[in-house]
């Protein structure tokens, strides 16, 4: 099944596993004239780099990325972007028994029962390792998008039980550049210190007993002029669904006030219009910034759920390809949560689906169509 | 913006407005030779018929179906089956203000955003008539599953603050086919009669304060095989939220538990396998049935949050399209809760979905291809 | 397989067969605004309505089309437009035993092989019927086009043997509009007397003779800008190659110099660019219009091969579907030649590409989406 | 515009320009468990390498290829397999003027039309050197296509005005593997001896004249089941003219007796079906093996009509990015002709197409979706 490509005008395609030679992306259908060199990539894939903290796998890889096409003094050309990360200790690796039986929580079943057998090695095509391609064309996007005006926050929202108490709306309120500089100096990405602390000492505890945990990341997207996304089947919303729960380990995935909305009443609900320096907007944010699959020029809010690292170091029980049950007890350098790490990969698949739906939208009306050939011709 | 068509394989395309002509989809892809009569369909179409409890609209839809191509001698012909409903009242209406100013919770604002005008008639193309063309075809990929062993079991999981204690867990021990009709007997599609009835009295206390109500809606699909779905972006639930959020008011999506995971551990959240009958099995479902966006064989378990229906009679603060202030009150036949008639809905999406993966999923390994033309040549 | 579906942005799902219950398409992303009722598309359905020579089916066929969604207030919605067309006397009338074998230059037999059975009544879906749907859509499209600044010569240059001897040059240097009703007044679509009344003598010694004839369409388009179309698998010509080879019959197809340009050398095929009014413009044509795949200002020319229609009164041999080997002769109202009634589909079809490749072409620049942007929000 | 990806199921993406650091290709979708190594896939870029005889360019290119990701232990996995080849001299040349103005035959100029600037360097994405992941993904196709039983003869069929005279049919009476290997092992890729040699002749006095070439390519496909493309627009015939036009230089395409068809008759034209050892068979095959879109069970044949090469040493007239008319003489290494170097594409292409279909088709019935399903599950 041919899915590793994501977009339809902006459209990438991933490739590439754990332990392969490498992993790369192939960015089509990008703007021509965008200035853009490596740096402006490895500065998004930095954010998703392993050992930064004692929380995240002390597997060292250095990920630099490599412009391998599309680039003409120092612009892009219109035509595809080649970006590939060289896998560092590609052959080093003894992998064990991992090959003989199903991890819990893995894809190593699913995959045998897809395709007949598996690449094992550290997850092959299913490791995260495979977000790399995400992140690096994200940044393309996401410079693409600053240049429209719009911008994101995204962060850990509450790791296991700990639940930082700083609201998007809070954070619309403060400044951009120092809550974005904020976010991005905290190990866990968590905004508020104290349940900073406080999550640590939970990923402490899930550490000593050889555990792991989830949690929940929130991404606010500022800038979307209105009128984004389609009422059927193209909803924002929808692609946005599916580009979040595209990244593995996501569970959930809810928007403006999401399953809260679901206890709520009409009244309190509805968000009302009114008029802001003569502009209309929308009065709250319960939508989180979209109305019938339609951007409302509002911020949109959405928020992810991350299941818990499946590699754990306790017991548990499984089977072998040979049909036994057994017993096992996963070791290595594994993250014991991947929520920091995840964070800037929520960022990119958003960003990626912000700016496809922006350029489908620019021929919605025969008046823009004229327009632009008037203009161009 | 071309967005109505969903599906890669068996692909739908809707059309239509609440007050134009009439609701119509085509289904283009569907395999030939399926027994196929207008009555298979107008049994799903029935699911989603208002005026059967008080708690929907009273408005009268017949709502029958006709199918206009691609069945020869009752069965399909592997050409489009175009399917049409046509509209009863739609010249009857006075639509009063509606069309001067923007309903709160409603697309009129972004649809003027994108398009520069609307149909205001009715909700125009995003009114919930045109699910109609969502359940029409979901019928067809039901009857398709059925006949490789699949079933769903879909309902009302909750009501504003009202949820039913019943457990997947304990409705898939249940025999199926009285479960079936025991949740399709009830008007709001919501298994155990006591939850039933308390949100009855919830949904009474709604409509006493010119309010409405939102909800969650669960589905469990059965009998899936290990082994559909990609492992990047086309992940089987990535599929599923995308589905399932392209309904209107669908403000959250999660599978199996969901928001829950994040709050879990990794060894609460894993399931382990184990053998069941010398098969693989997972020993519990916390994953919903889907390990690294492929099935694994477990029953499919997600659930949806709707939104309270926007449409409410108490007074609400918005804007007209001259940019003044107002305040409106929306009477008129609305329904103070659309999660039941939903529930088809979310089954058709779902269909739509499984059935589409199935299809892809044919190609994906060398040694099938090779059997299937060595067979067919 | 869910082949009904052309185009990305201005995407068109057609369906329906010959004696079915009607032929439709629905038009999905047509910009919003534009006026059009149905009287726009009725002009072009009335180009390939049979009857009007004695060279043409004497069926009687109304083909009057209804536009059942998409259109608010006279003008374009920007959701989708379903059209629909009913079909006359699909009850009437005695199949014979076409069901029982095997037309040869019919697609009887790989229908057969493809599906399992057929819709044997009048060729079903691959009836020259289905064409409607291509000619609905695509008076939409050349309405759009024609407010762009764009326009279509499209006649027969050939019928068997017979050639007209008017260039596109020529046609090019004549009064467009006077051009244009020329060869629509003409019942073979043919610019030049001459030739015209050469190639009904040869129609007429094929019918005597129970026997049939092809030809060749020409089609040029002029007004397109330079820069549209795509340098790899998206090129103009190739998407021009295929919508054109989608037509029934259609069995060659070349641009420019086309098969001569294989027999030709650089230095006479190469178009040398020079300025004209201070615009560079290539100083001749060779190329057809398109360099690299993509516009290059100059009238884009192409010739489509149409065979002689299959369903001849003479006796041919065949088998029937119990693999006896016997001999027929097909009686009924056919066309002698298609070609003057393909002259449309042809036009139809490429103004659906340019218009698809058009709307494409308008993220291409990181400038133009800046200036897109900037403006409308 | 995202156009460098071909095919829906079999789906490659193709990167890199002439003198950027290489040329790759992600081929997605393809099965799992095929046996791959880097050497079936050099043996037919092999085949498009230039310096093989005095009528291709004598620049030296090795072209290796390397397999970044996709196989296992021998075997695809499933999942992406990205190939590149590095371009060797990318930083060596001097391009001179090329910046500056608009070769006439080339794409400098629509490019700049599209993008706003271009890479010029050797052509940049417009070199013949991006066909190069066509090939190395086609060799992929054509491996899993020889397990199916379908083979390819692709030939030089005329160059200028010299035409082999060796008929499609007298090659297939030929023994394949004596054939294949007779035209692999000549220079042009041209059956029969006295026309090559002719052919060699002409080519030289062309090159005396600082002029180039173009021809006809000729491609037969054998053992392609009955039954493969689609009734409308996804026509096996309109999907082969658009992969073959996509490849730059391609004119014209024709399938069966093409163009000739259009001065035949219906009683000429027509194929008979006969029984041949118990299977229906068309008797002759002007239709090239495709009836009404689908594969009848006969050899596909087809022609490409390739322009003669645009960069000739002779004096030629153009204009500069300033707008002024100039005189130009390209120098440099370039081929006289590519026909012979552009056969191994049109296969690549042919064969690409034919697998995507054939992976689509396998959901065409419903029996045989069930088959499948009970089979595997």
């Amino acid at each position: 099944m041919a899915g590793s490509t994501f977009g339809t005008h902006f459209k990438i395609t991933t490739w590439g596993e754990s332990h392969g030679r490498g992993i790369g992306v192939v960015v089509d259908g990008c703007p021509a004239g965008l200035p853009l060199e490596e740096e402006d990539i490895q500065t998004f894939l930095d954010r998703r780099k392993p050992g930064q903290s004692k929380f995240s796998t002390q597997r060292k890889e250095e990920d630099k990325v490599e412009i391998l096409s599309g680039i003409f003094e120092g612009k892009t050309t219109g035509t595809p972007i080649s970006l590939m990360v060289h896998n560092k200790d590609q052959h080093s690796r003894d992998y064990g028994d991992i090959a003989s039986y199903y991890r819990p929580g893995h894809a190593d079943y699913t995959f045998d029962m897809k395709y007949g057998f598996r690449d094992y090695r550290g997850g092959g095509r299913s490791s995260g390792r495979e977000t790399i391609g995400r992140v690096a064309s994200g940044a393309i996007a996401r410079k693409i998008l600053e240049q429209l005006g719009i911008s994101f926050l995204t962060y850990t929202r509450s790791i296991g039980p700990v639940t930082t108490s700083i609201t998007p709306e809070k954070l619309l309120q403060s400044d951009y550049r120092e809550t974005s500089q904020g976010i991005l100096s905290n190990p866990l990405y968590m905004p508020e210190e104290s349940s900073c602390h406080k999550a640590q000492e939970y990923l402490e505890t899930c550490m000593a007993q050889k555990n792991s945990a989830g949690g929940i990341i929130e991404c606010i997207i500022m800038g979307v002029p209105a009128g984004i996304g389609d009422p059927v089947f193209e909803k924002l919303d929808a692609n946005l669904a599916k580009a979040i729960f595209s990244i593995g380990a996501v569970k959930g995935f809810e928007i403006g006030d999401g399953f809260a909305s679901a206890v709520s009443t009409g009244s309190e609900n509805n968000d009302p219009f009114k008029m802001d320096h003569g502009k209309i907007t929308p009065a709250s944010n319960h939508a989180g910034g979209i109305l019938g699959g339609i951007s409302n020029g509002a911020p949109i809010i959405f928020r992810a759920a991350i299941k818990p690292t499946p590699s754990i170091a306790a017991t548990q029980n499984t089977v072998n390809k040979q049909g036994e049950e057994i017993q096992i007890s996963i070791h290595g350098r594994h993250d014991p949560i991947i929520v920091p790490r995840a964070v800037v990969v929520v960022e990119s698949m958003a960003a990626l689906t912000i700016l496809d739906l922006m350029m489908e939208h620019m021929g919605s009306r025969a008046a823009s169509l004229e327009q632009f050939y008037r203009y161009h011709n």
